[in-house]
């Protein structure tokens, strides 16, 4: 069975953009993923085919319609009632590499592209959506961290990356941050690739490869090392830390 | 003087992709921002035109040589001695909306994007180039992520919102998650838009945001809200916390 993607959207034509390439897109032309573009618009019900309004309270930029998205979103979950319904927002939790396996477990996705200054609140109250972000900075809309997802997920589907890697050595797998990679030349602008890789010694190679995973992520995102490594020690006093 | 995008890709196909449209597409044929693909593979030395080898020590996938990338970042850093090189990376530090802000000051950027198991760790010792990450799952390559970048960059180009949003308002850009948005109709399914944002009180609208920015970002963030109210207070016995 096909992983289903689903993207709800005002530009249904930025789909497949980059995944009708490479991986992605050769998985695609196999059917081990199916693509289904709604546009948004078809669910106005004026004459202007209006999506979006002014925000209550004042401000800049449009808002994204509960009356019309509700539309949208109870389409999509008619035709896919099993798939979960994400919306890409910079108020979203952020997407982590255990949240995109299950996922892949699934029958599919269905992705919630927004526009403007984003969407009506309530939609969020009256269905069930998971608002998830890609990174902390503000995108022109959902549709490139969409696209980020869904290449996150089809690289997992059985048989798109064949042989090319496990899988299960990358970065985030084991809540660290992969070791660095070295490849030939041996000698390149006087930089050698470190002895150990050489040595042809497993065991040697998988503990220096294990203890430059746990170094650098220790150095590069103390916020990730911290989650790996557990809560952190409490202090002796047991003075409790309220934030 | 138009933002210069380059990248440095073995898929120039994919772009502008997703960029090609709306408010990013106009803006590329208004020349507000200009694209150029550098082909990878143009900088292979032999006839196989081979610009990936296997990991020193083992292991699957494949890695990108640091000969031949250097030949096709050099290129670029010679035509843009100015822009800032960024590698799509999930061992790099993840991409804020500060340094998307920095970025748009400046001349432009040229993004190197990876695939397989990545890049030779020595083309980062060797040259000038940022790792960057985009949310802590893993893709096919580097390409979703950077048309996520440049979209962010695009937007903030003068001209190209226009007066859709000021983007002083919009979320991370005072380290806060943005409060949520309203719009007509005031009462759909049963659930009506706050009173505050119905008064005309713009005293009373502005605070009740500001709230519920410090609320949702406290709630759904701690990681953001943490850094935006300054260091953990001290424990009173004043235990340290070496992580």
């Amino acid at each position: 069975m096909s992983f289903a993607a689903t993207l709800l959207t005002l530009y249904p034509d930025m789909f497949p953009g980059p995944l009708g390439h490479s991986l992605a897109g050769r998985a695609l032309e196999r059917g081990d993923w199916s693509l289904d573009c709604v546009q948004i618009r078809d669910f106005a019900t004026d004459k202007h085919r209006t999506v979006d309004d002014t925000p209550a309270g004042g401000g800049a930029g449009m808002v994204l319609k509960a009356d019309i998205l509700s539309g949208a979103i109870d389409h999509a979950r008619a035709k896919q009632p099993d798939a979960p319904i994400l919306a890409m927002t910079p108020r979203g939790k952020p997407i982590t590499q255990a949240r995109i396996r299950d996922l892949v477990a699934g029958p599919g996705v269905t992705l919630l592209c927004g526009r403007f200054e984003g969407f009506d609140e309530r939609i969020f109250e009256a269905r069930d959506i998971e608002e998830v972000s890609v990174g902390d900075i503000v995108l022109s809309g959902g549709e490139p961290a969409a696209l980020m997802i869904l290449d996150a997920c089809i690289r997992l589907l059985p048989g798109v990356m064949g042989a090319a890697t496990s899988g299960s050595e990358e970065s985030f797998e084991e809540g660290l941050l992969e070791y660095p990679q070295y490849t030939r030349p041996v000698e390149w602008e006087g930089r050698t690739i470190p002895e150990v890789l050489r040595s042809g010694d497993h065991a040697k190679i998988a503990a220096w490869r294990k203890s430059r995973a746990q170094q650098d992520t220790r150095l590069r995102r103390p916020d990730l090392w911290e989650r790996h490594s557990g809560v952190r020690d409490q202090p002796a006093s047991g003075a409790r830390h309220d934030n």
